[in-house]
């Protein structure tokens, strides 16, 4: 656990569940800090010993950061987060604290995007569902499956254009469909149409791309309201988190007809998913898995490395979280 | 049946199970001919009747066109079809007689190379074995779903680089996938490299697109051999016809593990599918429904109208086949 005294110490801090894949590439550089999870008392005891050489921290995955973490770490400077989404750190309290934040910046976002590319086509052209007609031993007794709805043309609405969203516009003006897009602000250096609220661009779109970080700004940012505007033909595609969306009302439009379908990666609480949904052939449901390929593993340890040694060295953060 | 003297007269070549939709536009332009189907009887008296005046037919999908009928047909001139695959249309016997044969041209293209790529990224990405996942419940129970495979950087071999490859073609090089071909001849306006042989475009592919037209040439163009070189974590995509691929083979290699993955539009006995492959996870079965969106149904009237109006004023065909 020390040894190797000369290298910068890192605390890795995960749930259980949780595992630290990359040690190889980080005992090159760092001295790290892997405490028992056998109980929270064990891990008390062992932040406890170490807290005084403890300035930087890994985030593995959802792991949360919260102030009862923080009050054990009062040598902390910089939490590194593994994931693009942060809404399992509290960052008021890390403000507060005057802590450095970073986030997987865009590791993941060409899988994200393209995730969300396979869930929209998956419900416009009904390619789950057809699938589970064939395997079903349908098709010899229906002689037919009803044909899907085309993607060239859709007019699509992008909530947040990020790193992910910038890569999701990419990919679908490909296929001909036209871009929009609200986000926190205007962006200078993209020609898409922006949207001040997410209620007038549902209003202008066939199709939602949720992918925003989530925020109390973002909580369920999807409401009612906006899935009325979306429409009946709307489609909702949400590869950000859960709660974006006020999931209750969006089960029970789907239900009554009030909009098209949803391709659906997150949930308000993961793993468990709204069952009313599982009989619906406009849903298409995957289990948080749009986040991430084993090849991209490599891009995310190149950022949390590179973070962690600009912090060690005084340099400018690769992918820091204004913490505004 | 007539009354519209005026205007040239249209058979409508169809099956019982295949209705022709476009009347509508079809009646401004065109007397329409449309034999009984009830019994083979009344749709060759039909024919018998009306055969002088028949210079042109709609084949309607898959309808055969075969020696049969047009021995019914002395006076027929033109073919047109009304899809993108001909395979059902005896070419052979069209050349001898002198007929022009018309395809639904690029029509349906972009329909066909969306659900293509939707097709690839559930391969690689698991989406509807997620989906099953979701719906069977077994997320709480498992806690998480395997992770799937990057499409980016993928080495993509289009085997049939026309209308429809192009398309997939264009749309995958957004995904960052790096794209090659084969093709009956090298197309000299496209950079992408071109193989003289699928075996060799499969060797250096991680997956293969299949696009091409079904022809004597093409039959099981997908042998155990492309296969083998295409190696075990290889992913074949077919929307073209099933019998581009030895199919045996083909569920053979998947149940073996000797390719990776396959997503399937097309089989050689539609609608029956090889139920070995329903129990696979990484495999995706669709029930020919590439092919086409109620949106295109507008592309495909003016196609085959356009198509119709030339052969009657004697200029060149929209979408001509060459039959050589």
């Amino acid at each position: 656990m020390s040894g190797t005294q000369d290298l910068p110490v890192v605390l890795i801090h995960r749930l259980p569940t949780f595992n630290f894949f990359f040690k190889s590439r980080f005992h090159n550089h760092f001295t790290l800090l892997n405490p028992p999870l056998d109980s929270p008392d064990s891990i008390h005891a062992f932040l406890s010993r170490h807290a005084a050489s403890i300035r930087a921290l890994v985030a593995v995955g959802p792991t949360p950061v919260n102030s009862q973490t923080l009050d054990l770490l009062p040598a902390l400077e910089i939490v590194v987060c593994s994931s693009a989404g942060i809404d399992h750190v509290d960052l008021l309290e890390c403000r507060r604290r005057g802590l450095l934040v970073t986030s997987a910046g865009n590791a993941f976002s060409e899988d994200v995007a393209d995730y969300s590319v396979a869930l929209l086509i998956d419900v416009l052209r009904r390619v789950s569902a057809g699938n589970r007609f064939v395997r079903d031993g349908l098709w010899p007794q229906h002689g037919s499956y009803p044909l899907g709805s085309k993607l060239g043309g859709k007019r699509v609405g992008i909530v947040g254009l990020g790193s992910i969203g910038s890569e999701v516009a990419k990919r679908l003006a490909a296929f001909g469909c036209s871009i929009a897009y609200t986000s926190r602000k205007k962006k200078s250096a993209v020609s898409y149409p922006f949207y001040e609220n997410v209620h007038d661009l549902a209003a202008d779109s066939n199709v939602l791309i949720v992918c925003c970080a989530l925020t109390d700004q973002t909580r369920r940012i999807i409401n009612k309201d906006v899935m009325t505007a979306l429409g009946k033909e709307g489609v909702i595609v949400n590869v950000g988190r859960g709660a974006l969306i006020d999931e209750k009302e969006l089960v029970q439009s789907l239900l009554r007809g009030e909009i098209g379908g949803a391709g659906l990666d997150v949930y308000e609480n993961e793993p468990y998913v709204p069952e009313e949904l599982f009989t619906l052939d406009n849903v298409v449901l995957s289990p948080h898995v749009s986040v991430l390929t084993p090849e991209s593993f490599e891009a995310l340890q190149d950022v949390i490395i590179g973070n962690l040694l600009a912090f060690f060295s005084n340099k400018p953060l690769l992918s820091p979280v204004q913490l505004d």
